[in-house]
């Protein structure tokens, strides 16, 4: 049997599912690739520290240089996160032709380009399945699957946190408050959950996953972010009366070479299979020139999920890289450099809730508003409160149109008397 | 440019699939690859055929031996079907180190073993994405983003005719004959379309995906098979009233070593992600011990789909193996010896409809039986007939219990006077 070493760099929780996997899974891992991956050095913060699992002596080491220094260790697997010394650990490792296994998505997002060029020139390969949507294997299937498309859209489902709350509101008609307190119980939602409910953590990920499918780098920046904070169970009532459902989309599209980008909820059909992801999975929808419809669904978070892909990743240079004098890079990053499209000019439909008076004349004046800005109705639903007999609910869904002229007629709308106020706006997709 | 010469072995429908997005998207594979992947020669049977592609004169040949003594031609592409010539072809190629792709599910699940025995001989890869749901990149799953895992279970829509027939009256309410009559009209059906309705071709690519998944051989006339024929907008009904809905599913089970494999009806919860494989899409669902809940979804068939999965084959070869000396099979066969499970020890509920006698005491005779086999009852409905009111419907849910009690205790209710026939049994998963 052929053995290769390797290093964990980190020990919290994927560090932990990989190290488990590895175990409990080891004639699988031999048999199926036919190699032993043995675990030559733990780099950890605090040496004293408990793990919950039991690593041999010797193994766990503070210093970064018994791993850097080891010839014999092959593939250095970076599960500690952050920026620094993430960065600069995986760049040394690489200037000693060591193969680099990292889930650092924030890393990546943001200062990935530094690490694809050096491992490029060091001629290592740079795998990182697990920096988005933990388990699912969409890098891969990008990468190397869908090498024979173009690849015309992207949907995903990418951060858990919010999938969980908007299933809960959706099926169990919980409030947004209530939701997101019973999931920072349950430990899916962290105490300040700004990273996941303002879209921060999609963002994240929507701009390493349309970097690859489009080929070309992603100023995470300029993609266009809205979180779930202002979706009430109101929104998720009149969905379900539409035939749909909400749930917060990243969403990458190439029209005619300029990319679309954008993370925000989203309306989808009940029938489409998104719609379906329930609870803390994650799922990623693509459509090629050739394969068509495909879509990839999983867990996108946890330490064995996360350490499922990690653990691939490491099989991957296993079998191709190690026994190889010229190891072939498969990712290949900044084909193409596309230019990221102003979201004002972004097409969609739309669906409008807001309260205005209840007298007569005021559809007119709301529509020759839209009529103005050539936004154009598909449906209106004008329901009287019970409560408050000045006011009614109108419901608009527009047909296509561009953000731009949806945001102006807003800005109108607002001015208007009879508007009390816009309550919320909430783009539809259809898959069309 | 680095450059790769292939043959294709067939220019039907899938064929054209392969041969046009080499074309259409030939900047992206170039600069995904690194390679110029020429067609050098296309076998057919009749050289004057028409064939809705313009292939450039010299290219199309009759004569296999141009393509075998070919040196130059480094990979042959297996897209003519059928188990000969298409197996001799294979066989010989890899004799003179070709290196193959297929999409010959037929062939692969009744001959397998002898082609992946002769290509780890060979030192070729052989590659058949292809061979199982199309366009959607099961086979590398399973074989390389899996290896962490031990694989505990698999449920497939792995056949679009049958889950089209079944997605219509589900929505539609259509019935059986009609719909299948609109699938033939619309080309989802062939004219004699036993092979999809009775669940023979499920059964085949089960195989290979089973034979896959846990690393060992499959007899495919063990796999048992029921097909959608039996199904009823009466049993649609019943299971809307359940939550639920009826997919035609590829089940295989890792049972404490065992393997249960069966291709069959199946009611599912309506909110399992499975559910929303609608029209001829395809999925695949997996549950590994590391990765957890997995899916893919996608074009089953057609030749765009099923073209990108060959490309993606010819690709991988491509990268990982043609420069190097030792190429590295990465599908390893028959690692383990896994028996198949009898399919009367398989464990599932069971939903069972019959018509019995509208008098005093039949719902007791009917639940001695099913006592008498240990078979308990999760729900009972009851149902006058509108038209005959001295029948009633009886529809019965088990809780889990082994095929051979449920098949024993049908039998002696079929043999009660008081039961006037049993219309349908159908097993439900629940993917607990």
């Amino acid at each position: 049997m052929k053995k290769v070493k390797i290093a964990l760099l980190g020990l919290g929780n994927v560090g932990r599912g990989v190290w488990n996997i590895l175990k409990e899974n080891e004639e699988e891992i031999m048999k199926r690739s036919g190699f032993k991956v043995e675990v030559a050095k733990v780099l950890v913060r605090d040496i004293n520290k408990p793990r919950g699992v039991e690593v041999p002596d010797g193994i766990v080491t503070t210093d970064f240089n018994e791993i850097l220094n080891d010839d014999s260790i092959k593939i250095v697997v970076e599960v500690m996160g952050g920026i620094e010394p993430a960065r600069e650990y995986m760049l040394k490792s690489m200037s000693r032709k060591k193969q680099i296994v990292t889930a650092n998505k924030m890393l990546l997002a943001t200062n990935g380009d530094e690490l694809y060029k050096k491992a490029d020139e060091e001629g290592v390969m740079f795998n990182y399945e697990a920096s988005v949507a933990g388990g699912i294997p969409i890098i891969q299937a990008i990468n190397e699957s869908l090498t024979g498309n173009k690849i015309k859209e992207l949907y995903g489902i990418v951060n858990g946190t919010t999938n969980f709350i908007l299933s809960k509101m959706e099926l169990e008609n919980g409030k947004f408050d209530d939701v997101l307190k019973l999931a920072q119980e349950m430990g899916y939602a962290e105490a300040d959950p700004t990273s996941d409910i303002e879209g921060y953590d999609a963002q994240y990920k929507l701009a390493i996953l349309a970097s690859l499918a489009f080929g070309t780098k992603i100023d995470v920046s300029k993609v266009y972010r809205e979180g779930i904070t202002k979706i009430t169970d109101v929104d998720m009532e009149y969905a379900k009366s539409f035939g749909m459902v909400i749930k917060l989309l990243a969403i990458a599209k190439d029209v005619d070479g300029q990319l679309e980008l954008r993370v925000h909820p989203t309306m989808i059909p009940e029938t489409h299979p998104l719609a379906n992801v329930y609870d803390s999975f994650n799922a990623v929808f693509i459509k090629g020139n050739a394969v068509g419809d495909l879509m990839f669904y999983g867990r996108g978070a946890g330490d064995l999920p996360t350490g499922s892909a990690v653990v691939a990743d490491i099989i991957s240079i296993v079998r191709t890289n190690i026994d190889v004098d010229n190891p072939i890079s498969v990712v290949k990053n900044n084909l193409w450099n596309k230019e990221i499209m102003d979201v004002a000019n972004v097409e969609s439909k739309y669906y409008i809730r807001a309260t205005v008076q209840d007298r007569p004349g005021v559809l007119g004046e709301v529509s020759a508003v839209f009529g103005n800005y050539e936004v154009s109705m598909h449906s209106v639903i004008q329901k009287g409160e019970i409560k408050n007999k000045s006011k009614v609910a109108l419901v608009l869904v527009t047909h296509m149109t561009t953000e731009e002229k949806v945001r102006k007629a807003l800005d109108e709308l607002s001015k208007l008397n009879a508007v009390e106020s816009i309550e919320n706006l909430i783009r539809i997709e259809e898959f069309e």
